[in-house]
C-alpha cells in the first residue's frame, strides 16, 4: 500500500519543493567552510548570516540573538543546560550551591522532560507543573512555584501531542514582576518547535529569554534547529570545540540546512494567517466527521485553544496503536502521541498530566495536520475509519455493544 | 574574482552530484520520521539503518557500533565526555574520585582541545603528548603516560594541519598490554575527521575502542556526523530527548544526511587507492614546484608519512595570513591552519608542537587538495605563488634579500 494520506504533521512534514531549491546552490557549488577566510569560505558564511537574519525578523528578534543548532532537542539542552552551567559559577562565587531549582510543566516535550529528570539526578530539584483538562498551565501556579533557589523555567509554546497553546506572555509577564525583586533573576525558556510557523511567534510579545525551533515540522529540513538567546542572557556552552555560533555550537556549520531552515521559516511566516485558517477547517471537518460517525469518542484538548492541525482523539475500549496499524495498512499516517516516545509502552505522560485516565489514553490517536493537506484526504480518512474502529472493538475485550 | 582553484578540502569539499542524488529523494518524497510507526516512518527508519550499514562496513565495525551525529565535533564530545560521565558512576560506586586522568596529543584538533580543557577546568587531570618534528607521536610516550587513573586516550589519526599519520595500531597494541593488568581499563578514541575517506580505517586493525568522522571531508554533507562506539564500550548520553540512537544522539534523524554520508563514504572508500595514488602524485608536483620556485621555504611535517592531500609549507618572513588572501583574490582558497581556528592569533599550536618558532608559523599556508583537483589548478598556483611571496616579501622588514 503507498502513502495515501499524511496526517502526522506534528512528527514532521515533506520538504517543501521551493526549499529544496533554496538549499540546492549551497551543496555542490557555495561549498566553502564559513570559518574559512577565502572568498569560498566568505561566500558560505554570508549564506549563514543571511539565514540568521532572516530567522530573527521571522521572530522579533536580533540576528546576534540566533544560534543554529542540529536539532529542536539540541536547543532545549544549550538552552536549559547552558544557562545552568552558566548559573553555576555565578552562584557559587556567590556562595550558594550551585545547584538550584528549576520548574518545568508536566507535559513537556521529551527533550526537556529527560533534561529535567538528568538534572534531578544530579541534585538540582525540579518541580513540574501541572495543566487542566484541555491541557493548559496555569500561569499563576507556574510563578507560585518559584522558590529562592529557581534558575529557570520551561514551558512549551504548543503541547505536540494535543496542540493545546500554554499563555507564555501571561506567565512571562508575572515572572517579570517575581523578577524585579530578586537577586538571582529567574530564566525564562520556550520549546517552541510545536508552534513555530503555525501561530505567531514574537519572542518579545511573548517575553521569553530562550526559544527552540526545529524547522523540519515547517516543511523544511530534518537536522537544523534554531536556539534563540535574548541579548545578556548568560548561556555557557554545553559541547566543546570551534568558536562556530558563538562558540555555543561548534563544529562546521550545516550551511545548505541552515538556508533551509530560514527559507522554510519564512514562507510559513508569510502564509501564517492563512494557512492557519485552512488547517483549522480541514482539523474541525475531520473532527466533527469523526464524533459523529465513531460512538464512544472524545477530543482529548480543546481544538479551540489549540495549535492549529493538531486533533487528538480518543477512542474508547480499543489500543489506538491498532487503528495506527490499520490505517497505515490503508495508507494513511497517524501516531499514537510523540515519534520520540514510540519505544515507548508507558501511557503518554501528556494525557495522563490531563486526568485522562489510562484506559482512555490508551486509545488515543493523534492526527497532525498540514497545508498541503486536503478535504478530499479528510473525506478518505473519514470513510475507512468507522469501519476500522468498529472491526477493532468486536475484538475488545472491553466492548460491549 | 571567481574560484579558481579550491585547495582546502582540510576545511570542507564539494558534494559529489551523485551524493546529492541519492540524498534528494529523502527531502520531498521518503521524508517520514523514522521513529513513526506508520509505513512512512518506516521507510524513513530503512533508509537510516541501510547508512548504518554501509557505514559499518566502510570501517570493519558491526552496524549497532555506528551513532550517527551531527557533526565531527559532536562526536568526539560524546565520545570522551560520554566514556567519562559513564565511568564517573562507575568509578564513584568502586570508592574512586570520579574525576580521572586523561591524555590526548598536543596536536588535536580544537574539538578535542577544547574538550580536555574543560575537563581540567571541571578537575579532571590532563596529559599533552608531544609530538617530534613532523608531528607524530611516540606511541610507547602515550603509554608511559598512563596512570593509576587514566580513563581515556584521544589522538587524532591524521593531524588536519599537516597531515601526519598517527601510530594508531600501535598505541593500541601497546595500550592493550597496558589494560591487561588493570581494574579500570583504559578506553581509546581517536579523531578520525581528517583521515576517514582518505586512508584505510579498519577499527579493529587499529584496536580503537571510539572513532569520530565528518562527511563533509569526503565529499559528504556537511551537518552529520559519526561516532564508532565498539561493543561494550561504555557511554553516557551528553545530550537528553528521545531514543534515537540508543539514546546517544537524541532528536529527530536528518535523514538525507546520513545517507548522503553513507553514500560519499562509500564512494570514498571504493576509490581510495586510486584517489590517494592520483592526489599525492597532485601534491608532491606542488610541494616540488614551490619549493624549487620560491626560496626560503620548507615543508612543516613529512609529505610522505602524510595523509595525502594535506601540504603544510611554511614561508620565511611573511604572514601566511597574507598570502592566505593574495591567493584568494587569485581565485584560489587555501588556508593557514584550521578553519575552525579562523578567530584566533595565536600561532598554530601543531606547528608549535613540532618545535616549529613563532616567527616561522606565522608563514604557514596549508594547501590540502582533493580528488577533484587537476595538475592544471597545481600549475597555475604555481605561476601565481612566486610572485604573490615575492611581492609580500618585499613589504616585510623581517626580508633581508
Amino acid at each position: 500500500m503507498t502513502l495515501k494520506v499524511y496526517f502526522d504533521n506534528g512528527a514532521t512534514t515533506p520538504l517543501k519543493p521551493e526549499v529544496l531549491e533554496a538549499m540546492t546552490p549551497y551543496f555542490c557549488e557555495v561549498y566553502g567552510n564559513p570559518s574559512s577566510l577565502h572568498s569560498a569560505g566568505a561566500a558560505a558564511a554570508r549564506a549563514v548570516q543571511s539565514a540568521r537574519e532572516t530567522v530573527s525578523k521571522c521572530i522579533n528578534a536580533e540576528p546576534a540573538e540566533i544560534i543554529f543548532t542540529g536539532s529542536g532537542t539540541e536547543a532545549d539542552n544549550i538552552a536549559i543546560n547552558g544557562v545552568l552551567s552558566a548559573l553555576e559559577k555565578i552562584q557559587i562565587a556567590r556562595g550558594v550551591n550551585g545547584k538550584g531549582h528549576i520548574i518545568i510543566s508536566a507535559i513537556e516535550h521529551h527533550g526537556v522532560l529527560y533534561i529535567a529528570k538528568k538534572l534531578k539526578a544530579q541534585g538540582y530539584e525540579v518541580s513540574y507543573i501541572g495543566v487542566d483538562k484541555t491541557g493548559k498551565v496555569n500561569p499563576q501556579e507556574v510563578v507560585n512555584a518559584v522558590k529562592d533557589n529557581t534558575l529557570i523555567i520551561s514551558i512549551m509554546h504548543a503541547n505536540n501531542e494535543v496542540g493545546t497553546i500554554q499563555p507564555i506572555a501571561e506567565i512571562a509577564e508575572k515572572l517579570s514582576k517575581v523578577n524585579s525583586g530578586r537577586a538571582q533573576r529567574v530564566y525564562f525558556h520556550s520549546d517552541c518547535v510545536q508552534s513555530a510557523g503555525k501561530i505567531a511567534l514574537d519572542v518579545k510579545a511573548l517575553g521569553v529569554d530562550l526559544v527552540s525551533i526545529a524547522s523540519h515540522k515547517f516543511y523544511g529540513p530534518k537536522g537544523v534547529g534554531v536556539l534563540y538567546v535574548k541579548k545578556g542572557v548568560p548561556v555557557a556552552p554545553i559541547l566543546f570545540g570551534g568558536a562556530q555560533e558563538r562558540g555555543l555550537r561548534p563544529g562546521t556549520e550545516n550551511v545548505a540546512g541552515i538556508v533551509g531552515f530560514a527559507k522554510a521559516f519564512e514562507i510559513a511566516v508569510e502564509n501564517l494567517d492563512k494557512n492557519a485558517e485552512y488547517v483549522s477547517k480541514l482539523c474541525a471537518s475531520l473532527c466533527n466527521g469523526i464524533l459523529s460517525t465513531v460512538p464512544e469518542t472524545v477530543v482529548n484538548g480543546s481544538l479551540e485553544k489549540s495549535v492549529s492541525g493538531i486533533v487528538n482523539i480518543g477512542f474508547k475500549c480499543i489500543e489506538g496503536e491498532a487503528i495506527l496499524l490499520k490505517l497505515s495498512q490503508a495508507g494513511v499516517a497517524v501516531s499514537t502521541g510523540s515519534a520520540c516516545a514510540t519505544d515507548s509502552v508507558e501511557p503518554s505522560h501528556v494525557l495522563s498530566a490531563m486526568g485522562v485516565d489510562t484506559l482512555a489514553a490508551a486509545g488515543a490517536v493523534r492526527f497532525s495536520l498540514g497545508c498541503q493537506n486536503t478535504k478530499e484526504e479528510v473525506d478518505y480518512v473519514l470513510s475507512i475509519l468507522p469501519k476500522i474502529v468498529e472491526d477493532l472493538r468486536k475484538m475488545s475485550p472491553l466492548w460491549k455493544s
